[in-house]
């Protein structure tokens, strides 16, 4: 009965329509993959910033924990309640406007469950780019990009979401409402809040808009597939893309040979404009002076990488479609893995000098471990960031290799990476997934200064319990 | 004598000739402007991270705090100690490493006593660019530089300091070493810890080394003087520059037609390529394709902005030295200023689109206000940073004029920049001299937050006390 009148205490103050108790609830309770499934007390869908404030203080009221929750594309069991049927799950999906955009000022003012691919065309039709780029773009949202600080595609050149934004508007687990939304390059006054909530997976207050930083939109761009035999002629290929190029370099993604393989094995409608090799590296520049210029920079460019035998093939798009293509090879890389069924996935990063020696040595360390085992490594090696994935040997049943296998290989795979002084989890985040292996693995100093943090912002532990930390 | 005897601890730990209690303390103990004139207990100069953190437990156990110091060139007074003589200064001037510079990351390792020019060179000895650039490089140190968020001349097309710090090195407030010197481009494992120690000026912990983001040297540059009739317009041709050079415009200066006449007036040996105009804009762009390129791209961009009628003049330069008188016009003005006699200084930010009414605003009211009064305003337009400086009206003595009026222009001043959502503190920081101004203006909801974090993390209150908050 405490409980019918806590609900309709909640109904008056964001209306009853947006209190969801009944029905299926399922695409709230669950993740798109399906590794984890709650049950939540309600879902709330408060329409602004004020109702947020609202939802929280209620649950500050009656005890009640509260699980943030954007698109609900993340990886890491992030935005998911628990099982207990206690946790209020707070759907930002209704704050959904594009509030502002300032061409001079280069900034827009999103709220937090406007979705990626929406802010992204907003910001086009007023003739600049919002760079953040990911394969969710059209389910995720922008609170989520922050509390997660997405990476994507473009971070080489324009950062993660974090670089991105300038100001937020957060709601406190106090439910007061921190009205940030700076669009200021420049503000030495005190602590960088913003810094701090972003990254944070909704455990320290709820982000309910945001200012980002928009870019001129480029001219031009041009993409190439280039090959090469191993990971230090890559490397040294990056190199010369940065020195050449600078800025101008939007994308350096590499992808090993196996990789292809599946692509080619399960897209068999896939365009491969070169023969397999160890390694395939997407270039990608941009330039503000039209296509004739990016063109002739970028072939300028792999004829170089050529003299010097860094590349032993290259393949200039010729054409948007050309240059979709390549892409859409990238991209496919995840799809043509879950034909082959489900693998241990990484979302490592190392120091970009430290990929070479990394790959090597933990692609040795896994095969000695599980003979046969198959490594599907692809990644963002500008930023050091590697989707390391493993693949049960041929023949192998995929579920037998993930119950008997998976906890050994992180173990190898992580350890190879804390080694060499790198990150667990680079783009995807802790969520319930990692944070065993963050509280293992993060120094004893970090987690203290983390968890004082914590308890000082949130002293009831109402933000998103259990994530994380 | 109890005091001597944990002096005599202090020495024990860190050796005794670095230890300084007599003799000429006063470089050590005002700021080099002589606004702020302190006396310590002593100055402690510890050699390395270890006895920094030793020194810190030391202050623990005597409940004596801490002034952290740099290069001691910060305009704010963050870095000089109070009257009392109870405090430490703990001075990190030995702690000036450069550690390692990894090339294939374009990273580099230092630690926080060393100066701003001596990374900046080591940088280019590896054939890159550590992008960091301000008036006090060859002085100020990266410790404070990070505990700043220092901005300076390239913040445009490179970021402040923070973004141009991947790790940190920090002792806590309880003396305990967080070694977070990673060298990732990506890393989501926790809250961002190393964003909440830049900026915080000192008052969290002490950073003692960072890892810093260098960039490929670019192959050229070009600079050139363009003068515009009104802000409108300067901002018109900023945006013309940013859609046609996007990341290669690396400089974006303006300077009143006032603060040029008084560099003409007192400095009669500056060149000045181009008559007096209501503004003059330093433009500058990089470039990977060398001289010719670079300086066919400014001319191009000059010839548009010209024919859309956004300039007035314009001269581009034509060597090496040219360049560099341009930049000299710049940085002279603060030199010219100083031979009028003293002025009130406003370090402002407001949206790049909210400059023109700003301006004319302020300048407007002054005006009203102060009959004759002289403003010299000039800055990073691209990062709507602007060094808004009130001179006294000719035939006043500056002295009087700060007396009388100094109170009252900050008051007109801040308040314009809030009511454009602006920023008091664009780079300089907070220390003892705005203190109570962000008391002030701060939102509550943000100086409770700040105020939670400083307890969580310095409950006695050890770390610079009485700076920012």
């Amino acid at each position: 009965m405490a409980h019918e009148a806590a609900l309709d205490e909640l109904r008056a103050l964001i209306g009853s329509p947006q209190v969801l108790v009944e029905g299926d609830l399922g695409a709230y309770e669950r993740d798109w993959r399906g590794r984890w499934r709650g049950r939540a007390l309600a879902v709330a869908r408060p329409g602004d910033t004020a109702q947020v404030a609202e939802v929280v203080r209620w649950c500050a009221r009656h005890g009640i924990t509260i699980v943030p929750q954007g698109g609900n594309t993340g990886l890491v069991g992030g935005g998911v309640p628990d099982g207990s049927g206690r946790q209020l799950l707070l759907s930002l999906g209704r704050l959904n406007r594009v509030r502002a955009i300032d061409a001079a000022n280069l900034t827009m003012t999103v709220e937090a469950g406007c979705v990626l691919a929406t802010a992204q065309q907003a910001a086009r039709q007023a003739g600049l780019l919002l760079p953040l780029s990911l394969a969710s773009e059209g389910s995720c949202t922008l609170g989520g990009n922050l509390a997660s600080n997405a990476g994507g595609t473009q971070v080489l050149r324009y950062g993660n979401a974090r670089e991105l934004c300038l100001g937020l508007e957060v709601v406190t687990a106090q439910g007061e409402v921190w009205d940030g939304l700076s669009g200021l390059r420049k503000d030495n006054t005190g602590y960088d809040l913003r810094h701090l909530f972003i990254g944070s997976e909704g455990t320290l207050g709820v982000i309910t808009a945001a200012v980002l930083k928009l870019h001129p939109l480029p001219a031009a761009s041009a993409t190439a597939l280039a090959t090469t035999t191993d990971l230090d002629r890559t490397l040294a290929l990056l190199q010369l893309a940065q020195r050449r190029a600078d800025a101008a370099l939007t994308g350096f993604e590499v992808m090993n040979e196996r990789s292809l393989q599946l692509v080619r094995q399960h897209l068999p409608q896939a365009v491969m404009p070169l023969p397999p090799a160890p390694w395939t590296v997407l270039l990608e520049l941009a330039d503000p002076d039209g296509e004739a210029a990016v063109q002739a920079r970028l072939e300028a460019l792999l004829l170089q990488a050529a003299q010097q035998g860094l590349v032993s093939d290259a393949a200039l798009a010729r054409s948007g479609a050309q240059q979709q293509a390549m892409w859409h090879l990238r991209e496919s890389i995840s799809a043509a893995q879950a034909c082959e069924g489900l693998n241990v996935k990484h979302d490592i990063a190392v120091p970009v000098s430290a990929i070479p020696r990394f790959v090597a040595r933990t692609q040795a360390l896994l095969e000695a471990a599980v003979p046969g085992v198959r490594v599907v490594n692809f990644g963002h090696l500008g930023d050091g960031n590697l989707h390391f994935n493993v693949q049960a040997p041929v023949g192998t049943a995929a579920d037998e290799f993930l119950r008997t296998q998976e906890t050994r290989i992180n173990r190898l795979v992580y350890d190879e990476v804390t080694a060499c002084g790198g990150s667990i989890s680079a783009e995807h985040g802790i969520g319930q997934l990692k944070r065993e292996e963050l509280a293992a693995r993060k120094s004893p100093v970090a987690l203290a200064l983390m968890r004082q943090i914590k308890q000082a912002l949130d002293p009831d532990h109402r933000m998103n319990p259990g994530r994380m930390l």
